[in-house]
């Protein structure tokens, strides 16, 4: 495995819209994606284009989200994870397996269509880490 | 202004000699910057190169050190801010104070050797914002 592109930075928020007006009014945004929801993750999200990756803003889909627990930490939102893409989702799975990483269950359709996991944050010196397949041109 | 590239996320370490290796490691990451100080800014920072934009390791210069107090609250470290690059620094920050934004101090010479400021988190949803004057192709 070799360091891929950061497909997108995590950022936990109490609400996706009042995040969306922040970063169109101070910073300037303007490739703002629809939000949606992943129920299957507990999550809504959406993603907002820089010029080279994504912010991809996270809000809990119900109380039971693994986000929720974010907040209840950090009410205002904060960053979440950072998702490098990985070529072969299972090659990288294993790579990290037997190098002794916890990678937090099976790899799962991700945001984008494609496989991810995450792996815990204590292999990462406190930052949680999502590995995304990488996407197609179409994603 | 507009959103600008990533240049880089700031993940905060108590030691940027363990992390470069868990990069190393588990991510296969090979573009290793040699780490160096910042003693104005109290931190000793290095870079790795991903294939679209950088991570910044940040460890603390000394006790003093702003980074200190985050290692305190997050002894095994964490994601400590995400930096934008805007064309021109006094521009962005004279555009964020008209907005209410809470920019701190002044301008300063940052990591690659344009001017950077930083933006209160509260102003955007618990997340630290770094503003670095996009800098030329040898930095």
């Amino acid at each position: 495995m070799s360091l891929g592109r950061l497909n997108h930075v995590g950022v936990a928020t109490p609400s996706i819209a009042k995040s969306v007006e922040t970063y169109r009014v101070l910073l300037g945004a303007t490739a703002i994606g629809e939000p949606f929801d992943l129920p299957a993750q507990g999550v809504k999200v959406c993603f907002i284009d820089a010029p080279n990756t994504q912010i991809e803003l996270i809000e809990p889909y119900d109380e039971s989200s693994p986000i929720a627990g974010f907040l209840r930490k950090n009410p205002a939102g904060g960053q979440h994870h950072v998702c490098f893409e990985v070529a072969d989702i299972a090659v990288a799975v294993a790579e990290l397996k037997a190098k002794g990483a916890t990678v937090l269950g099976e790899p799962r359709i991700g945001a984008h269509g494609t496989p991810i996991v995450f792996v815990h944050p204590k292999d990462f010196g406190g930052m949680l880490v999502e590995l995304m397949e990488t996407p197609g041109e179409d994603h």
